[in-house]
């Protein structure tokens, strides 16, 4: 990796390059070292994340591959091939800066134009080979630029044979972790997850949610109505009620709680891989998990801004689209055959529920 | 399918809803029967292409859903499906319209903004199954919006295992279709396609192209250069060295050259499957055709036009998404074995060449 990034230079003064209507109070800047702290955190956390997942696996191991990005950074991809449990799994780290933020990001963050960036973060998704076990992803990731700096990311369940404590352990973990942190948390990015891994052109969710944010900073305004990926704008309208500011926050906060959602990871995931490694299948739940894989490609390609901010920075492309399942199927006007398994995922499971309270 | 639409209005005379820049002469309109001769020729053709392709696959047989859209419009989508030859295969005829273009069109349009539209188009793609046959993909379409009108499409040729015979046959039939219209347009919808058809987060051709042309109206100007979707800036910037604008054409000319790029199609195609359709192929030769489908993935999903628009317009999913192939594979990191025939197709086959006057 070619030599650390110096820390974008905040060039103009506050009350010029925050727009009237910006919350960004530039006066709480991060610590000298943020990008230090923020990228070893980063790089840590796969460490961990890696060796959980080898030991739920049990066979397979985690190979990487070191890259460096010409415009400046690097990262460490790595991905489990093969495995016991994973047919596929990657394990993303990267540290990116350059002149400017791609357009896509400047239209949400107007005030970080004319300024260098950095960015860093710790990306994963997982396509278990039992379609009894859920498809997983996470991404977290930190930036800066000029005066603005921000945490975004989250973690999704995307299951083909959901089992239904399965998925209330996976939300309750993740409200506990976002619990300790600030009370409106968890019912916020939950809901914000719900309107993100949203596919607008098939009217379902990728899967079960689970929590996203973006735009975190020390400013109280959780969700940024203006959030350009918005892809359900029915959604978008419910936050304007349901979400109100929450006290001002410190970069340490925004940071600690970033952390906390990543060490939920592990204990939210690897119970339900212990519990479902073992249940039977055959061609038919095969099929209709390679047929469903089909909408994660459709949701990384069409909507994902991890992917669309990868490749619109030249990212490393291979590990951008490490993602990507290794085997899907599409089917032309594919219908599930009513009152079965494959109709239940449709008519419960994708479409945003209340986990946490599920009484079935 | 609901009632035909109503002709959109030219509500302003040509001086005032045409810019100074506009190369669109708005006297010269289209027949009065023009949205119902293209339409006609639409279907038409789509018989004869699921026809022809009956003819060249011996077993398979197109299923036809005809389907409406809510706004305005339907069509009737054919696919085949696990055929002799044919693993896959889409044939979609489409009649659409609405009070206003989406935003991607109007930006190359703007005299289009605040009419209401219309736009009719034929699409077609097809998945062998044997890897000795190339992938074929092809889409000729018209709009109609308030004082403007343009002819669109284009046809590119996707091979595995290319046969350089077989490339140069397939851009001949298209050059003599072409050249029956005008000198000009097939060096420039070659060069278009090119650049078209680029995966620029791979920087590989999505194939060996073929031609593609959008915004053919009655103007001269055959690339316009502000064209959005262009990928390849460098591509792009060789046009206005060597595409010079062509005498000004009629409506009548532009409808004609389409229809014989259409018609080239079937002659440029089926004596490629008759010739390799019988070619063995074993693990190796399949996992890599999968493997290659995701190109076809990424470019349809990340840059595909007609893809975003349908999505845009609210368009059938199922039609749109029937381009997507049945079986797919992606492998991170995958590089060709040097000096294997994989190899040689990305060294000579995803590249631009000039096919027509190919010496090896």
């Amino acid at each position: 990796m070619t030599a650390f990034s110096p820390r974008p230079v905040v060039s103009k003064p506050a009350s010029k390059s925050a727009s009237p209507e910006s919350n960004v109070t530039v006066g709480n800047l991060p610590p000298a070292d943020s990008q230090k702290r923020v990228s070893e955190w980063m790089k840590s956390f796969q460490d961990r994340v890696c060796q959980g997942l080898e030991e739920a696996d049990g066979v397979g191991k985690f190979q990487q591959d070191a890259w460096e990005r010409p415009e400046g950074g690097g990262g460490r991809s790595r991905v489990m091939r093969d495995g016991n449990v994973f047919e596929q799994g990657g394990v993303n780290f990267s540290e990116v800066w350059g002149d400017q933020l791609p357009p896509s990001i400047l239209a949400q963050r107007p005030e970080a134009a004319g300024h260098s960036f950095y960015a860093t973060g710790t990306s994963m998704v997982l396509h278990p080979k039992n379609p009894h076990i859920p498809t997983v992803h996470l991404n977290y990731r930190y930036f800066e630029a000029g005066p603005v700096w921000w945490f975004g990311g989250g973690i999704d369940l995307t299951p083909f044979y959901p089992v239904e404590e399965d998925v209330v352990h996976f939300h309750k973990t993740l409200k506990e972790a976002c619990d300790r942190h600030n009370p409106e948390y968890y019912n916020t990015f939950k809901l914000w997850c719900d309107e993100y891994f949203y596919l607008k052109h098939r009217d379902e969710t990728r899967g079960v949610g689970g929590i996203f944010f973006d735009y975190q900073d020390n400013s109280g305004t959780l969700y940024p109505l203006s959030y350009p990926g918005s892809q359900a704008d029915t959604v978008a309208a419910d936050y304007a009620e349901k979400v109100g500011p929450v006290a001002d926050r410190s970069w340490e906060d925004v940071f600690s709680f970033s952390q906390s959602c990543g060490l939920a990871f592990l204990p939210s995931y690897t119970p339900i891989v212990q519990k479902r490694k073992n249940t039977k299948y055959g061609d038919r739940e095969r099929n209709f998990q390679l047929y469903r894989r089909g909408r994660y490609v459709e949701f990384n390609l069409v909507y994902d801004r991890g992917t669309i901010f990868g490749l619109q920075t030249n990212g490393r492309t291979e590990s951008i689209l490490m993602s990507l399942p290794p085997l899907v199927r599409w089917e032309y006007n594919y219908q599930p055959e009513p009152g079965s398994p494959e109709a239940r995922l449709y008519e419960i499971f994708l479409k945003p529920q209340d986990w946490v309270n599920w009484k079935g």
